[in-house]
C-alpha cells in the first residue's frame, strides 16, 4: 500500500499555536468548503438534518462544521437522489464544511444501544438483530426502513460518501464492541486495517480533490494494538488521522489510549475523535493533541430539557425540574443568542412540559451555540495559555 | 343588562372599504399592541406557543396575530403562572396583538374529536370523558394532567383570561354539538345569553381599558335561533362579534346562517369566526361580512406533510407523497420566505420521511406564511373589486 500516493490538493492543516504544558494545539483546517479553526466540535446532521434545528439556525448558533451519516441516508433517502440533488451540502442547504462517517459505526452498533453506549462500553444487553453476517469482504445488514438487504464494504463506503459528497470523509472500518475478547479485537484491528488499504485504493480511483479521506485506529482498550494500529494509520496517506471504536469505561482508560498513541500519530494530520464530546471530555481530549470531536450530545439531551451551562454541576440543568416553572430569568444572559436570552427559563419548562416542539427548538440551539462558545474559548485560552483556568469555569461539582 | 355601559377607549374598529359586489369590507382593528388590517387570520398558539414556530418565525411570516387558548393553559402552567411572569405576550415573546377563547368550547369538545370534527359536525363517536357536568353556574371538568376537577364559567373565564391578559378576549358560552336537538340547542343558546351578561358583568368590575370582550352567536344550525342570538350580543356593549358553535354539515348550511344573522350584526364592531379557516372558507366569509378567522389548520396539516399552495386542488400539496422524492424544485418560489423558497421538495420530503423536525418546521412556517399572503391579496382584491379573480387564482378543482 505504501506505493499509494494521494494528494489532497484543496486540504489542509496548519498548526498555528502549541501549548506549552500540554499537547494541546490551535490549528486550521482547509476544505473547499472553507476553513475551520481547531479545536473544533462537529455537530451531528444524522439525517441530513441537526435535529430540530435549520441550517440558518445552526449559523445563528455560529457553528463551522456539521456531519451527517452514511448508513442512515444510505437507507433513506438513498445516496443517488443525494447524488442527484446535487450532493449533502445543496440538499441540506449547509454551504460549509461537513464530514460524513462510512456507515461501519451503525451497522456495527444496531443493537447495542446508543452511540454512546457502545464507545463508553456500557452493554445494554441486546442484540445486533439488524447486522446479518461480517466477512472479510464487509457487513451484511437489513434496512430498518423496509428489510432490505444491504451490503456495506470499503468500496461501496467510498461510493457511497462521493456521492454524498462532504469534505471529509472516513475509511470503512470495524467498530468492536466493549465485550469483545482481545483476540477479536486483535483480528477486527487487523481487518480494519486491510478495510483501510481497500478504502484508499477505492478512494484514489476516483478522487478529485474534493475531499479528504480519514484513516481510523482501532485496537479497542488494549495499548499495544491501538500502538499498531496508529503506525498503520500515520504511514498510509490518509489526510487525517481518527480515533474510533471503544475507548474503555472510564475516563482513565480512555486517555490512557490516547496518550499511549500520542507520539505515534502522523504530525502533520488533524486528529477528530469519534462520538466523544461532553464538555469535560473537550478538555481533557484537546490536551491530548484532538483536534475535532462530534458527538449527538448537545441535541440529544435538549430533547430532554436538558440545558449546557457554564459554570453548573454536571455541565447543565435539568429544565424540566419543577424549580423553574416560574423562574423568570432568562435561559443564560450570558449568551449572544436570542434563544438563551429572550425566552424565561418559565416559559421553556412550560414548552417541555407541554412537550411543545419549540422547546426542543430552543434548548437545542442554545446547547450548540454554548458549545461553540465554549470551543472558542478553549482555543482562546490555549492561545493565552489559560486552559486549566478556563476549565476551573466551565466545570464545578 | 342594557344598563351596563363599557367603554373599549384604546380599541378601535374602523371599516374603510366597502365591496360593491358582497358583503366584504376591509377594516383596521386597534388593539394596545397595535393594530391590524382585516380581513386577517388569527393562528393557533394553542398552548402558548405556535406548533413548532417561534415568535421570530412568525414574524418572519408576517403574522399580525396570534391566540392561545385558555382552555390548556390554565391546565399548565396555570394562568396564575403566566401572570406572575408578566402575562402572555411577555410570557411567549410576542408584542403584537392577541386573543384568547373563553375556555368553554375545548370543555366542551373534549371527547368529540377535533375541533374541526366539532364545527363541521362530523361525530367521532367518543364519550365526553373529561366534561363531568354542565349546569346553570358552569361547567365542571376534570383536568387531563392531573385529573383535579376544575370549574369554568363566566366569571372564572373572565378571571383566567383576565390573567393571561390578551387584547381579545371572549365571553363563556356555551358550545353545542351537532348531533343535538333544537330544544336543546335552544335552551343552551339562551344559557349561553346569560353566561354573556355574567361575562359582561365581571368584565367589567376590573375592566382597565387594556381588554376587548367579544360576544358569541350561537344557535347552532337553525336560523331564528341563531337570530335572537345575533340581537342578543349586537344589543350588548361587547367590543367584537363572534360567530361560534356548530354551523352545519355543508357549506351550505354555514354560509346560510352567515347570512340570516347579516342585517342584524352590529355594524361597528368586528366579526370574528370562530375555528373556521381553509382558504375556501375565507373567500366565502368575508364576502359574509366576516372580518378575522382562526384555525389549528395551517399548522395542523403541515405536521401530515401537507403544504398549503396557491392554485393548486384542495388548496394543498402532500409532500409525503413519493413524487417528491427526486424533485429538486423549491417548495413555492412565488412566497418571500427563506423556507419556501431555499430548500427542494426532494429534501422536504426526505425530512418528512424521516420524520426530522426540521419538516415539520419548514412546512409550518411556509404554510402561515401562504395563509398571510392569502390574506393580503384577498384585502388587495376587495379593495380594487377583483376577489372573484383572485378566489379562481386560489382554487381549482
Amino acid at each position: 500500500m505504501s506505493e499509494i500516493k494521494i494528494d489532497y490538493p484543496n486540504f489542509g492543516f496548519e498548526v498555528t499555536h502549541r501549548d506549552e504544558k500540554s499537547n494541546a494545539r490551535i490549528g486550521v483546517i482547509t476544505t473547499p468548503h472553507g476553513t475551520i479553526e481547531t479545536p473544533n466540535y462537529i455537530f451531528c446532521g444524522t439525517k441530513a438534518s441537526v435535529k430540530n434545528l435549520s441550517p440558518y439556525q445552526m449559523k445563528e448558533a455560529q457553528t463551522d462544521i456539521i456531519l451527517a451519516n452514511t448508513y442512515h441516508l444510505m437507507i433513506q433517502p438513498g445516496a443517488d437522489i443525494i447524488e442527484k440533488m446535487g450532493g449533502l451540502h445543496k440538499f441540506m442547504n449547509w454551504d460549509k464544511p461537513m464530514l460524513t462517517d462510512s456507515g461501519g459505526f451503525q451497522v456495527f452498533s444496531m443493537g447495542h444501544g446508543t452511540c454512546a453506549d457502545e464507545i463508553k462500553g456500557r452493554s445494554t444487553g441486546t442484540k445486533k438483530e439488524s447486522l446479518l453476517k461480517i466477512t472479510e469482504d464487509g457487513a451484511e445488514f437489513r434496512s430498518y426502513a423496509d428489510g432490505r438487504k444491504l451490503m456495506l464494504n470499503p468500496e461501496t463506503s467510498m461510493k457511497l460518501q462521493r456521492q454524498l459528497g462532504a469534505d471529509l470523509i472516513m475509511q470503512m472500518d470495524e467498530c468492536t464492541a466493549y465485550q469483545v475478547t482481545r483476540d477479536y479485537t486483535a483480528k477486527s484491528m487487523e481487518m480494519s486495517m486491510r478495510w483501510g488499504d481497500r478504502s484508499l485504493l477505492a478512494f484514489d480511483k476516483d478522487h478529485d480533490g474534493t475531499q479528504g479521506l480519514y484513516g481510523i485506529i482501532q485496537g479497542g482498550i488494549y495499548h499495544d494494538l491501538r500502538k499498531i494500529s496508529a503506525e498503520y494509520v500515520a504511514e498510509r496517506p490518509f489526510f487525517g488521522t481518527a480515533v474510533g471504536g471503544c475507548l474503555g469505561g472510564s475516563d482513565e482508560e480512555m486517555y490512557g489510549i490516547l496518550e499511549s498513541i500520542q507520539a505515534i500519530n502522523h504530525p502533520n494530520r488533524p486528529i477528530h475523535f469519534l462520538g466523544i464530546g461532553r464538555i469535560k471530555d473537550v478538555f481533557q481530549s484537546v490536551r491530548h493533541g484532538i483536534d475535532t470531536f462530534d458527538c449527538v450530545m448537545p441535541t440529544r439531551i435538549a430533547r430532554h430539557g436538558m440545558a449546557l451551562m457554564k459554570g453548573v454541576p454536571n455541565e447543565r440543568i435539568n429544565l424540566v425540574n419543577s424549580r423553574y416553572k416560574d423562574d423568570p430569568t432568562p435561559l443564560d444572559e450570558a449568551m449572544e443568542l436570542p434563544c438563551s436570552t429572550e425566552y424565561s427559563k418559565a416559559y421553556i419548562h412550560h414548552l417541555l412540559k407541554a412537550k411543545e416542539m419549540l422547546g426542543y427548538q430552543i434548548v437545542s440551539q442554545h446547547n450548540v451555540a454554548v458549545i461553540n462558545q465554549l470551543m472558542r474559548e478553549v482555543r482562546a485560552a490555549i492561545r493565552a495559555g489559560t486552559l486549566d483556568a478556563l476549565e476551573k469555569e466551565w466545570l464545578v461539582d
